[in-house]
């Protein structure tokens, strides 16, 4: 069918230049930021791999920061989606109900949430990450009548006001051009060195009632920090936090816009820790194909919000609901699980190649499950691996505050080949950075 | 094609019950609403009309609350996006460069800003208004350095925590869990009556040294207030504004996002007022097929964000783009804004039937273009009308901080058939609400 | 005694020389303000008197912003003052029960409460206007569980960042350094002009639910706003806003710092007018002697802090408890309201003789008791008139946003004839700059 | 002469009952604290000594909580009030020129500043604590352009609205009625051990781009916190801060209302650190007779208030202005020091020997000069100890967060044989607390 219904107009290569950014640089805002890194007209994706106008192939180790988990135009949600379209199904629906979105919640039910003996109610905020952040902590406060929320240093929340408050990121703070309040930051687990024990530093500050720090809302938590460094959290770090939530009657929010949707190996990147979040926000790759959506997952007994007290215009995309439909199939055994597990190896063996082969770079290894960092310490090498990589061929982003990690984010779908490929590049990358230095 | 691609067992006719909600009321949270007000599951749409699981239909003169000003499903729209999805072009992309991006940029300069003579930026913020309108007030008071942003009465921005401090709403501004700050209530055109000039009284504030009321770094308008009640600004009123602003160094900022995408029978809103805000704000209605996108508008003199200050996950929606490209031929020419003009008047002449005809109601019509309202004075009676309304097979909401005003918000692009048939049922709901008075 | 305990060293035109401002100008900050208007050195006062050191006297229709009512040095008030001190009564305790305290509570109860049948419980906050006034503002907040303040244009109510958001000037807020936060100004009476309601304004703001203004916790009033520029409320208008307070559940404070103490003829401004605050805040001429005191005056259902929950260093400065006590005879009986009455004419009369007599000043004449002023609508002619005063003896400041007000708060204890001589100055200095225009 | 004005229906033995405190308990909020542990009439009082209203005699460890450091009514101070009072100085001149203004800054200027080779210009703020730092953190704000300001764990600073958002003690914030905001808290010298580096700590998190911690205007500092609980910060720690806040442009703001005016043995606290604060906070004890008197003084190159950007009624209390100037007289040379040095040894040893003896209350020592705690970790002890010290006539209080320190401020210019009697008071109290155990 892909070959009937394609017209000749439409081919993107007959029409456009790979390399004839112009119109983004003369009417697009200065505010753009990925097309300085990858300066190149894309045109067509498939799984992990992309193509430019010109036909250059890419491999896709940034996987849209997250939202193309399940790799580009995946065969089965690309079928679906497009029979819905045709089938005339309703596109956008706000949070009426549509055949769509009651297909969504019920597999969500069936295979998310009972098998993982998950009790939540589903709220569908806009359709971003940040608006996941923002009625979660409206609910918090709400629920707990508290003013502050605690999160943790390095963390990434969203761009909003509210969730810009609980950001790390200064660039990004500044951006407010306003005082950001009603937040605290506490070290995340091992922020200063591996012995310092920042959860009996945070609670040294919840028991002394002349702290200065007031008891919270809640404390938002992200099981491993993607923006913030491929920051990685023990399991028993995450149980404490929980526990610790649990002696203060704080609520426990995880953010699992980036960590979740199998990016870990798991569906949620919590359930290794086996905790129960008061309040889970998800986004990103929850449709599977890159179309905006958003969950806030809330224990029933702190769903008080009335009706539309929080709303939003795209809360109801439909198309992305029959695309997330479609992906929990990969979760209804644990063979995607077991799958990245193996795979994890590999990207951690070519890492730790990397480590001893390119000593000029002071590199270490960091992740968990795929998600996976090359941190590189010699000053402005990550970018340096980032932009060689691309030169040859391979997509990744650096993260951190100082962008000093190479991060690795192939599709969890990706197949062994297609890894493999896309850690050879970057090996290639990795040593040509080492060899000028 | 839509029916050789349709395949039975994906029929939701055969799947489902119209009126099981089930999984709704158990699964999703208490803060759903339009499901309240239309308890029943929608399979099917095409331009103005919708369909129930049970192959009911209904005239929809709600068009996602603005978000589905071009109808359901247009065909053109959907021929274009069935391609490009088939054509494996990129979904989801960032703010990396596409060809479905290059595209929209070209022809949005081409066909909307380049005949207007505006010469703007274009910023691709979160593809939700309220990304958009935090993206604005960011901007603002960075380039203002000032803090505080005037917003009207009844004004609706959003829910995220920068956008509902300027929302009028007491009900919605109460989820917020925390004093909303840094901005400013002012009264909208005609908020006491007819004679108190608004605009005068504001800018007395301004000129007081004394006031308590600090320059602000922007105002934010919305010319005709749809969630606030279907409230028209004169145009006179709306040049005054900007000479205000203009006068006092303060940007001026127009919310777009539901006025704006030809409601008002101009691509924007505020075009007939034949002023030029700093940033615009749109939203809805951009994709033209309900697809999450949305546009932060920006005079180049103040395109100051640096690279990723401000961005977002799913800024580059390229299904969106594709579709909302397509949308931008209906503005090649005028004919769409003559239609919506003829057709304007036979919304109104319906209104003031109504309102003769039901003085139970004590209504009185209100609005601008396909901005149209019947503010029902009897207190109930404007819900009571879309009940009715709704029974018959007619799909309308209320908006005004009581529920006060009947909306109608047909898709610009209905037929003459179709738009009388849904005011036909309009008139019989209200009629049947005034006899039972 | 007084001349058997002075000490020639200690005699200061001895020792100083009246216009030797040189260690002001160079360790003073340059916050310092009323030395730039009265630059002499200033050295000995009695009642409505005052002298320089070269032993040149001045009249004062300034009396320390109010904090003077009963003139410099009132005998009784120093023989107290002294007689205490002598017998080495406890300065300063704190909250501690001491028997100057215990006389002054005892004497406040009988001689004003009682008889006015106010039933307030009295707290001592620190010894200024605006500890008063922050203490006022947590208890509203605290008693009903709400963020938001009301204040109106043009008040003034203190420096520090509680008291300060809810003051109306530009200059003033700015020194801040951050947005100034949960405070809404509304229109004083007759902001705009006579003819609007402005009490119907603010209440139109409440009772629309998405007006944006969310019910506050209190109001808080000046009766005359001394600050502001002399701008009096009517009577009506006062009663008017009590029982708006009552119908919305919101509380009063009125804010007597200035206006108390006599100032308008009575001991608290709000007699007249009928009204039982919810909150009284008392500080300026409390202790009668220019010594730091104030009060927070409480219906006793709204005495819900903890013990300690406001405190201060200096709330228990019991050389104030002493003069204050003996200040409270003088409204035993309405000897001084009459006397205020009678020169209250007197001061009208001279102001509209000035009105008459200088029309290049466009003046106007406001306020009610002792708070009068002489508005020059001529841009900064007010100061001119306190320049030209000075010159000749008589010690007045300006008011206003703009300054354009002349001030006059002669002490409420002023002899016939020190008034007559003070208003003499006062129209030849108006003669004189009228006459230089 | 203090017989001889002494005159008999004032003296308040005849007149009061030491345990009547019945209009306290009728009339006075319950905000009152002090009344409660100490609930006797006081009526005279002279160094170190206070008589109750039945000529029962207490030893003050108390001094006003700091405001007393020269004992009460000392008399050199007292003859110097009495006089200028009796000569019609002036009481009250805001911040007009006066003598007693003018011999106050020579003197400071002469004694203070310029031995110790600090150059400063000196703000008079409102006449408290409190004024002092919310004029502090105002000016810093202003002068950086940034919002926030870094205060420690268990610092007290005050209870205006800007004061409290730096204050530690969470009863005390509870108080404010809004959320306290534009402040962190960082922890102070040894806050949760002894090995912990608080300063590489706080340094870790200015440096880290990503930490959420943005960078503040200025870190305030106690260099001891009396009511945090005799937190004593080491002279290192102290330079090191300093050094700290040079690297990053941040300006140190010493708040030396309680530990300043010889507290610690020197003037300011902060002299054997050898380190010069951008701003410093003096209040309390600088009139010395506890009148109501604070000073900021600040670096030239900070002066930038405009004239009255920060003002006040009572800045210009000249009574305090006497005493003060005269209380510099103490700090002409060393003796006064070298006393207080001497005298600490007595209390060390006096709190060493209780430790010893009184195991059961758990307690340590801590301190510096003449701010001595005796650290009670047995629940409650330590206001048992203060209790029973009362009724043997002693009056201390206890600090910290949960009152677990009962506190030592005798005056500094208490007799040996004083300071010997209330040591022996507080032994016995100690042994009785401990023996009831």
């Amino acid at each position: 069918m892909s070959t009937s219904t394609q017209n000749t107009t439409d081919d993107p290569s007959q029409k456009h230049d790979a390399t004839d950014l112009g119109i983004f640089e003369t009417l697009e805002s200065e505010v753009r930021s990925y097309i300085r890194n990858f300066p190149i007209l894309f045109t067509k994706a498939k799984d992990h791999l992309m193509w430019d106008a010109d036909g250059n192939e890419y491999v896709d180790f940034f996987s849209g920061a997250g939202a193309l988990n399940y790799g580009h135009n995946n065969p089965d949600l690309q079928k679906k989606l497009v029979d819905y379209i045709l089938r005339d199904g309703i596109a956008h629906s706000l949070d009426m109900a549509t055949d769509a979105k009651k297909e969504f919640l019920e597999a969500f039910q069936d295979i998310i949430l009972k098998p993982r003996l998950l009790d939540y109610k589903v709220m569908f905020p806009g359709p971003t990450g940040t608006n996941a952040v923002e009625s979660a902590l409206k609910l918090a406060r709400k629920v707990k009548g508290r003013d502050s929320v605690i999160s943790f240093t390095n963390a990434y929340h969203g761009m909003t006001l509210g969730s810009l408050a609980i950001t790390g990121n200064a660039f990004k703070r500044t951006g407010a051009g306003l005082p950001l309040t009603n937040s605290v930051a506490m070290p995340y687990a091992n922020y200063l060195n591996e012995e310092m024990d920042t959860l009996a530093y945070m609670e040294h500050f919840l028991k002394d009632n002349g702290s200065g720090v007031d008891l919270p809302a809640a404390i938002i938590l992200e099981t491993v920090q993607g923006e913030g460094g491929i920051n990685v959290a023990s399991l028993a770090w995450i149980r404490d936090l929980e526990d610790l939530c649990r002696r203060w009657d704080i609520m426990l929010i995880v953010d699992d816009v980036q960590a979740g949707c199998g990016r870990t190996g798991t569906f949620f990147s919590f359930e290794e820790a086996g905790i129960t979040p008061d309040i889970v926000c998800i986004s990103k790759s929850i449709s599977g194909y890159g179309l905006p959506m958003a969950l806030t997952l809330i224990k029933p007994e702190h769903d008080v919000f009335g009706p539309g007290e929080h709303n939003g215009t795209f809360r109801g995309n439909n198309l992305a609901f029959v695309t997330a439909t479609e992906t929990l199939k990969f979760w209804q055994d644990d063979s995607l699980t077991k799958k990245i597990r193996a795979q994890e190896k590999m990207i951690e063996e070519s890492l730790g190649k990397i480590v001893q082969a390119c000593p000029k770079l002071k590199a270490e290894h960091r992740g968990r499950g795929f998600m996976q960092g090359l941190v590189c310490h010699a000053n402005g090498t990550a970018k340096d691996v980032c932009r060689e990589a691309f030169s040859r061929g391979l997509i990744m982003e650096t993260s951190g505050p100082n962008s000093e990690v190479a991060k690795l984010f192939p599709p969890i779908t990706i197949s062994d080949a297609g890894l493999k490929r896309g850690l050879e590049l970057l090996e290639q990358a990795a040593a040509a950075v080492n060899d000028n230095l």
